[in-house]
């Protein structure tokens, strides 16, 4: 049942982005949308709008203009981060800054965000004026992480509480909207929307914990970016954080050391991975994400629901939290 | 009268920015907004939501959201058209990619573009979600316009009527929907509401052909770029593209040598400017700028609101077209 019902979500969410029908001209602007919409993302972002107004309508496609809305946001937002980050690759694919050019992304991401605006026409009048108002504070929210990432890296003395509220910003809140804005267009209880805001925003934290894991510990060829690229690019993750918290003069030293090293990427790979696991932080990390998430869970006890209305979420947040990639 | 009224609407407008109420953390993310906000710009734009309402309704205060998302909007544009032109100065200024760096000015315009959707949560109900129809529009055709804008920079081809199509776009369609927003949440019907948009563009397809004049012919501290910059940047504008219409063999060896000179700076200049008198190509862009601006007033006369009605507009578009900065 849950299998084909996410096999159905995925294919209405295709079906929305494949019938995007942008302009073909400019060719610069327009094929990039194109390019980094089907690069082939897992959309797990929009599926999380269409599992939220299933739980209270037996037509989910309401929330379509919704989910749409989201997925181009998001993507508007990597393509934006990935300049900033100078990221050379996307889902095993070239960045839209690398395969065209810094330029082009920029514009390009800037269309998507009006686009992101644009998709939301479709609902219901009823609902127009406060689903925008939430995509505002969404994106101002995303825009507010992203800058405090940048910040943290030419900062020493980021506490673990301020990076967990980066991680908020960047990644949680639009997994909040996406289940407050499906929850909305299918007519649910402020009080609900807000509740599985919330939710969302827990499962985005673990969510971001989980990335910065598997983007040390996880394979490189299913994640689809650059190899521990965090390590190289000296991001302050909750591994990172929490390792300088944890350590002792002599592994501070080599943490110090190999933090600095600029020359030997392979060999600071491998000597900052061996201090994290030397000083459990992986463990550490595995702890904090699974308090989320369990936090998460007892959050939807909240909403009145029941576990068999439930089910299918649930399913799908475990797929969330079990991927390897 | 104009002169009180105009200064009146001046303040209302300084008062919407000042009143901006940014956080002011992260830093990075809301000082370059207030920056570029309050480097002085002459505010044309949302003056024109200001005059369209005026034409309406007694209270022209009505247009003051639209107005502030004009203004934001614009601004947005300008932060992100500066990083892709690698534009040093912007109203004798630094630019915001230059004072601080192109990432922040990435993110800080992503934000301001956020904000212009957000200021039009003041206005009625009834008129919200056509005004967000609007923006989009505007919004992706000001994107389209500088996607064109910058492929014209590869292109040896360009026609005189695509370059007009492009500041249309680029240019134009913002004073379009300045105008048609303001007439729009003042009540005025919805065929008034065309013809201003549709006078708003005219206005600026000659508002850009004499920017691209005081480029060349303005008196750089009051223009507040670089000098001379379309000339050093090879930029297709009217004034070269005519000048290789109008050129003989001569004309044309010179104006191939010095558009692909690179190493001397003033000289180029100087010859392209020279060459430029010689073809008389700055009348031609004042014939044809004028031919706009005449298109654009007799537009007026359909609206029927009668001269005494239109007087202050008209005396404000004045101002626009004689400007020397």
């Amino acid at each position: 049942m849950f299998e084909y019902k996410l096999s159905n979500y995925n294919q209405l969410i295709s079906n929305e982005i494949d019938n995007l029908d942008l302009p073909t001209q400019p060719a610069n602007l327009y094929e990039p949308i194109s390019y980094i919409l089907t690069l082939g993302g897992k959309r797990l972002r929009p599926l999380l709008s269409l599992f939220a107004a299933d739980l209270f309508l037996e037509d989910e496609k309401v929330a379509l203009p919704v989910a749409k809305s989201v997925e181009i946001f998001h993507n508007f937002s990597l393509m934006h981060d990935d300049i900033m980050d100078k990221a050379p690759l996307r889902r095993n694919q070239p960045t839209v800054h690398t395969k065209w050019n810094e330029n082009v992304a920029i514009l390009s991401g800037d269309v998507m965000l009006v686009k992101a605006y644009q998709s939301l026409d479709k609902v219901k009048d009823e609902h127009f004026k406060q689903l925008v108002n939430l995509l505002n504070q969404c994106a101002i929210g995303v825009c507010e992480g992203q800058q405090l990432d940048m910040d943290f890296e030419t900062r020493n003395n980021v506490a673990i509480d301020e990076y967990i509220e980066m991680i908020r910003l960047k990644t949680a809140v639009l997994l909040g909207y996406a289940l407050e804005a499906g929850a909305l267009v299918a007519g649910a209880d402020e009080n609900i929307q807000k509740i599985l805001k919330n939710y969302g925003e827990l499962i985005g934290i673990g969510f971001q914990i989980k990335d910065d894991l598997l983007d040390v510990f996880g394979e490189s060829q299913k994640v689809g970016k650059q190899v521990a690229g965090d390590i190289l690019a000296n991001k302050k993750t909750y591994l990172l954080l929490r390792a300088f918290e944890k350590a002792d003069a002599d592994a501070l030293q080599k943490l110090n050391f190999w933090v600095s090293k600029t020359d030997s990427p392979q060999e600071k790979i491998e000597e900052i991975t061996k201090l994290y696991i030397q000083l459990e932080v992986n463990t550490d990390a595995e702890i904090l994400m699974n308090e989320y998430f369990a936090k998460a869970d007892k959050l939807l006890l909240k909403t009145n629901l029941g576990p068999r209305k439930l089910k299918d979420l649930r399913a799908f947040t475990n797929l969330i939290i079990n991927r390897d990639k």
